[in-house]
């Protein structure tokens, strides 16, 4: 289990997506073919994808819809709750508190920290803006291992080694910068800069050198 | 410059990052070693990615990184500023628009849609968010090529099928679900809730199975 491509746990987030559409729609199997076709993939991916994480199909069936999904949540760790802390109480960080598919997904949120002493003592949410030398503290007796940090790129590399150095093993990260974290912390970066680049380069190249046959 | 992989793309926008940070530190020049060490690439893999796009280097010298800054911008389109609209006005699409990123990049925000009766007709920053069927004359109106949709995943393949339909060809997802386009429309998907899930992924492997030397 120690040696998973990052790309492949990306497959695994698709595939549950996929099944769970199809739940929706009321099928109770489906056959690797089918998983792999509506997201591009060949049947022999999504084998050897799953195969990853152990066996899950039944010989003349396929895979039983619920139970690779349940299957998939408890791989992806998806089907229990996370505690986690949140660091930047700015418009972001606001907007992922509001937004549903933390907790659909298993996040709760147990404090929020910043270091704008005007923002700290003000409501979110059910949540009181902390100070940020409360950190430490919170983090080990709310035993929380992960966190989400919206800052600004000149704060965050301060603040990573602040949670690395209290206990935090995984930190999602919303500032449009590297991070250098101790190699037992995992750190997932979502840089929205990055993701408006790759727009702009496929519109540009479209303008500058249109599609030819 | 058809066929350049998605990664490779991602790359240059890290490379950007990092040419932006030397330049920040009055660095004048720079090798495909020292450029390729801060982001764990080796130098081939830097040379190979930046010979997609032309001839940089410059022999005995390396880099120049204001030059390079200012070619990577061309190639990635921020260099020049890009009409966007905005479908979508509740939390996440708030916050997106105030995030500074996105002007920083060259996305200037022209018009805000949303389907809630409630909230057409309220202002959103200096604008007012439009109805949705005003969408396709405001396409045409404003020539846009580009949007954001920051809908629920329920509704964001009508709204992309409308934003197709009206001429627009590039699209920054943040709806958690997969869209479908014609071959012309490029969608960039930012899916939050797949974040988090590589996140809880990291953390379960390891509370079910510990690393070992």
């Amino acid at each position: 289990m120690q040696d998973i491509p990052g790309p492949a746990v990306y497959r695994i987030s698709f595939y549950l997506r996929q099944l769970e559409s199809l739940q929706r729609t009321a099928h109770e199997t489906v056959s690797s073919k089918q998983l792999g076709k509506a997201l591009g993939y060949t049947d022999a991916q999504v084998r050897k994808d799953l195969t990853y994480f152990g066996q899950f199909g039944h010989p003349g069936v396929g895979y039983r819809v619920e139970e690779l999904i349940q299957r998939l949540k408890k791989i992806l760790g998806t089907d229990r709750v996370w505690p986690v802390i949140l660091i930047g109480a700015g418009n972001l960080g606001r907007a992922l508190m509001s937004y549903k598919g933390f907790l659909r997904k298993g996040f709760s949120l147990e404090a929020v920290f910043d270091a704008d002493p005007a923002k700290v003592g003000r409501r979110f949410g059910e949540l009181e803006i902390l100070p940020m030398d409360k950190l430490h503290d919170c983090v080990h007796e709310l035993q929380v291992r992960m966190a989400i940090i919206a800052v600004t790129p000149e704060a965050a590399q301060g603040v990573v080694d602040l949670l690395a150095k209290a206990g935090v093993r995984g930190v999602l990260n919303f500032s449009p910068t590297n991070l250098k974290t101790p190699p037992d912390v995992f750190v997932q970066s979502v840089d929205l800069a990055l993701q408006l680049e790759q727009l702009s380069f496929r519109m540009n190249m479209e303008s500058v050198a249109p599609s030819e046959p």
